[in-house]
């Protein structure tokens, strides 16, 4: 059995690719259809109402084609939505960030102590406090903003090696290690990019991707339910991507998040 | 004769503080009202219709208050709608920040090569270029957007010694040293704060601040007509500040662009 219909996947911008990037790793023949609302980007500085008719009309948009699943892939309109998408949709299978990366930082940290970096949006919401403890009511959990993260990330500053970056990164995870954390969650889906300079700082550190584990989480669905698309192959598979305002340049920077995995380009396209 | 009526100043953010700063520093008795769009920023994503609609809101809702003059303290609001302001509102004086920092470096440039550090959106303009081309047809203009500058500035990260953004300017500046420039405008308002550091480490440059020239700009007008607040002392000068987005951490942010000159606290309101 086998089911070619898209996955939708959306983010606020473009860090959302990063989720696309976890999904084409593990099942290069699905079929996906993004959508960047880059003109009302950043939800985080939103109030709820309003990032709540961003999502359910970004929801809308990506609905207009063939979906078998959406992922939301931004933290703060998971953390502030999610449930609103599932009851306008009782039908359609809905993935967020949040929930598989705290079950994983809580099902794998050893000392209970789960350090989480995110953006100041997300930091507020307490979500990931939210859902660590829905699964390890023992855990610690320590968050911690780090709002020069995603310009760096965006400027293509995430390379091991570049001083920028590990001066910035030290100065946000010092104090995280230094409170005994074993466990740390990249909770902003810019964040993937840094995992390998993260990892070379603090090898000895259980880093989790929000990106791969909403990936993982709605993939294993799909074969739950039989609806991967299976037969296809890398080179068959269709990627469609949009966003909300101008288009321009956004195909460079996309790259700096898949590299040649892109395969499409984006278009313009009015969701209002 | 003295005249008590208000500056008003708007940005699409908090960057036109810097403007603010040089007006309360030559004459601190001035009356101020300061806006910033915060529920639209960064206008330099927008269409110019968008932005147009956005600065004549911005505009209205100052002129609430008795005004005696504006300062559009935003290089992409200036780029675009000051005409459409001047149009709307003839019997005010309208002040922009790209026009006297760009007639400054034309006539105080001594070999005729002048760099302009900037935003993408205002780089993507050609404001500058035409505007010291104006007062100096000769002149030779090299532009450098430097996307990474504004989330460094209002991180804190401005200051002399600090290496990321010593690294990180070097990378912006020292190609149009290279190309041979002595005038360097800083066409961002968010870019004062660089001003010591830039000094330090470029000190054969000769620096001009938009926020600066725009101020001196306004107050020579203002000393022309007669319209000064000159009677007035610090003590007694208003200072009100609105935001349209949640007000919740501008005060903190403002304090990092005027510190306890900053004389007042931000509230939001609605111009829509």
């Amino acid at each position: 059995m086998s089911d070619n219909r898209y996955i939708g996947v959306f983010d606020s911008g473009i860090g959302g690719l990063t989720v696309v990037k976890s999904i084409v790793d593990s099942m290069p023949g699905e079929n996906i259809i993004y959508f960047g609302d880059t003109a009302h980007v950043p939800y985080g500085t939103r109030s709820e109402r309003q990032i709540t008719e961003y999502v359910l009309a970004d929801v809308r948009f990506l609905r207009t084609f063939d979906i078998k699943a959406v992922v939301i892939a931004c933290n703060t309109a998971d953390s502030v939505a999610k449930e609103k998408v599932k009851q306008a949709y009782p039908d359609l299978p809905v993935f967020g960030v949040v929930d598989p990366a705290s079950r994983l930082a809580a099902e794998t940290t050893k000392n209970g102590k789960v350090g989480v970096i995110a953006t100041n949006a997300t930091v507020k919401t307490g979500a990931y406090e939210k859902a660590i403890h829905r699964y390890n009511a023992d855990a610690t959990v320590y968050m911690e903003a780090c709002p020069l993260l995603v310009p760096l990330v965006e400027n293509g500053r995430f390379k091991t090696g570049d001083p920028v970056i590990e001066i910035v990164l030290k100065e946000y995870l010092d104090p995280l290690v230094e409170k005994g954390i074993d466990t740390l969650v990249l909770g902003c889906t810019h964040y993937p990019l840094l995992y390998g300079t993260i990892t070379h700082l603090y090898p000895e550190l259980n880093v989790i991707s929000s990106s791969d584990a909403a990936a993982a989480k709605m993939l294993g669905t799909l074969i739950q339910n039989g609806t991967c698309n299976e037969n296809s192959e890398a080179e068959q598979s269709e990627r469609k991507y949009f966003v909300s305002d101008d288009a321009e340049g956004v195909d460079k920077l996309a790259r700096v998040f898949m590299g040649d995995e892109l395969g499409g380009t984006f278009q313009q396209v009015d969701v209002e």
